[in-house]
């Protein structure tokens, strides 16, 4: 099968060749710039194609993946060339317009179905992720999609393009646009956003990296999403309104009309009681984390870029609020705290057994010959430092006393003392060492 | 030492009573409601009198805890009564005017201290939160209050109150505005919060918990909060400003425009691949805690919930993303997610060592007289459903053979099988058990 993917060389088109790539698919992306297609195509080994009609009629499935505000022109340039029996989907953030676009122009005996993933080129899978369907004909391919979405973990939504582009007008233009103009209002002020927080609760500083995230989006997509959704305008004149309203309500010292304002709203909320919850515990999870750095100083940590996933393993040498250094070998690492985690001790002993170099011990010790080999695996494979442990031999011979029986024992450990340690728990259990 | 804390019956008031109760202090609460405040005052120990200024004359320490829109008139009728050498403090969230009327009504030789605790009465302790001091005279009681402050792990800042009240148009004023501005727009627009959470992403989610804590206040609080700022009106007005200009930008395709602004917002947040990271780390937290849990259905968990501390140990019965069923012995309990904190496995155990009942058995074996007790003892230590091992006793006597020795290892468990289990781990190190 082959997959077109209509502006595939960056953002989340590149993430979706990317994808479908190293499931085995076979992929063509397009793009306007023909270098940067070239070298974007040969990063992630897909072919590269200049030319969109080509690319539509050659695949079995095509995938638009362009700015909102050109998505219904490459639409109808692409949707004739989709061969029959294939699909035509877009990844674009308002969903009527694409819809109706694809109705009209879609080739004979070719299928459509037009998609919003509610995530960015920046998450690692599509666990957890969700992807929202708005079919407007049925087709086989619809099932086909969702089971491939499925049994990578997505949350599929299926609707239908109008109640998605109202809730879209909620979920991404009003709080957008709220969040946009209070970072604007904070900057317009002057206001120095590093002192303030030093003054503020962690609740402000959760909101404050809420409106980064926000702000930080490309912000070209983020005024296309405002323009683009067909209810934008009107929800932000209504935010205004309200905001208006409520403001004058304060100049005008109505205090009455202020407090049950604020209780519908509060009341309109499905959860507050959850929310409290959930927030208190993003917030309890920032902050333990920072306590257990804090408790870790001089001993050995793992530390786990959030990002990348590499893990730096070594003794924690300090921490501030927002950094940490790690020794790892003869090397002193800084690493921002809010860019790693902190590996629980189980996950720190898995890592290691999986990275670290061990070294491979044999002990050979001599215990009663009631002694049951699993047991002596089980209890050494329990202590610190020790990879592995595994029984290799059970001997019992001219050099072995009557009544006993020799074990030898491969342990795989870290260092040196790991295996001096073993060979003083056998000793501690009456075992004699030979 | 006596604080009286007027306006003590509920709220922050009654919280730092409580607090203050606990320390040893002793401890006059008042309040209008006369009924309230006894009710109080015997719940927590302390006495309730009906008279501020009574009260007042009879403390080392008074601690005005009103509303603020009563608290400048409080400040003037309690400030002479403060005794030569005592310290008059507030707890109001604004700070230029109640720090003036104390300077204007504070009695002869006493002392005042404007301060802000920037937590409300639903913390657990001290541990973390910001308290912002803003002192007008020097005065011998200032190091007092921060050491006590520090004691308790609390981060204290110390500033002037123009600065203060500057921030917090910022830190309280400007985010509490917008989000009661969204969550009123949402209210006023219909919107099923419930049904546009299936819709979205994390953040989103993290968004609307963030809003619904803002909206769950007392809402005559944030009223007061909004009017009683020097720089309330001009923030909300910059806000409201800044938002009409953005919406502008938007309806008349002014792009360059918008994104340039935008542009500037992101470049004035301090820090956005901070604010990303923790944000992401926040949304994992919650996400890894589901993850967990449904990885434990029919296991074994901890449960402790969030607000109360209670834990409740049992066989997870099922798991949906909003509420955990569990089999406490024979009871089936059922929780809100939210407010629930999964236990760690070693937080269990320590747990369960401290809180289960737990049967002592004494376990006599047989071991070579290499034996070391305290390997032993370790090793035994080690096992799960173990909450302590100890050996009671070492005997070797006519019953034992030439070369061996006979421990007596006492253990604590929670079940007759642990028990029997030590006994197989013992044998399987190749002991007798007599």
């Amino acid at each position: 099968m082959i997959v077109s993917i209509i502006g595939g060389t960056r953002g989340l088109g590149y993430w979706i060749a990317r994808f479908l790539k190293k499931e085995g698919l076979r992929v063509i992306i397009t793009g306007r710039d023909h270098d940067a297609g070239m070298e974007a195509a040969s990063r992630i080994g897909v072919e590269y194609c200049g030319d969109n009609v080509q690319a539509a009629s050659r695949a079995d499935v095509v995938v638009v993946s362009v700015p909102i505000d050109v998505t219904a022109d490459v639409i109808r340039e692409v949707a004739p060339q989709v061969r029959k029996g294939g699909l035509l989907m877009d990844v674009t953030s308002v969903k009527e317009e694409p819809a109706r676009v694809m109705e009209e122009s879609i080739g004979d005996g070719a299928h459509h179905l037009p998609a919003h993933p509610m995530f960015g080129p920046r998450v690692s899978s599509l666990e957890g992720q969700v992807v929202v369907l708005t079919p407007t004909q049925e087709n086989p391919w619809v099932d086909t999609v969702i089971e491939f979405l499925e049994k990578h973990k997505a949350r599929v939504i299926v609707t239908d393009p109008a109640t998605h582009d109202r809730m879209m007008s909620v979920v991404q233009v009003l709080t957008h646009f709220a969040y946009i103009s209070i970072a604007s209002t904070l900057e317009a002020e002057g206001v120095d956003i590093r002192e303030s927080r030093k003054f503020a609760s962690p609740i402000y500083n959760l909101m404050i990296d809420t409106i980064a995230r926000i702000v930080a989006q490309n912000p070209y997509l983020a005024y296309s999403i405002q323009i683009h959704n067909p209810h934008g305008q009107d929800m932000r004149d209504s935010f205004l309104r309200t905001a208006s309203e409520l403001n004058e309500m304060l100049s005008d010292g109505r205090m009455d009309e202020f407090v049950s304002r604020m209780g519908l709203a509060a009341k309109n909320i499905d959860d507050v009681e959850a929310s409290l919850g959930r927030s208190d515990k993003a917030i309890e999870a920032l902050n333990e984390e920072l306590k257990i750095l804090k408790d870790s100083v001089g001993g050995e940590v793992g530390l786990r870029h959030i990002y990348s996933g590499k893990v730096h393993v070594g003794v924690l040498e300090s921490v501030t609020p927002d950094y940490a250094t790690l020794r790892e070998g003869k090397r002193l690492l800084r690493f921002k705290i809010s860019n790693i985690r902190v590996l629980s001790d189980d996950e720190l002993q898995m890592w290691k057994a999986e990275n670290l170099p061990t070294r491979v011990y044999d002990i050979s010790a001599v215990f009663p010959d009631t002694v049951a080999p699993h047991v002596i695996e089980y209890l050494t494979g329990l202590l610190d430092g020790v990879a592995g442990s595994e029984v290799v031999d059970v001997y019992s011979g001219p050099q072995i006393p009557d009544g006993h029986v020799s074990l030898t024992l491969r342990i795989r450990v870290f260092k040196r003392e790991d295996y001096e340690r073993v060979r003083e728990i056998l000793e501690g259990m009456g075992a004699r060492i030979r």
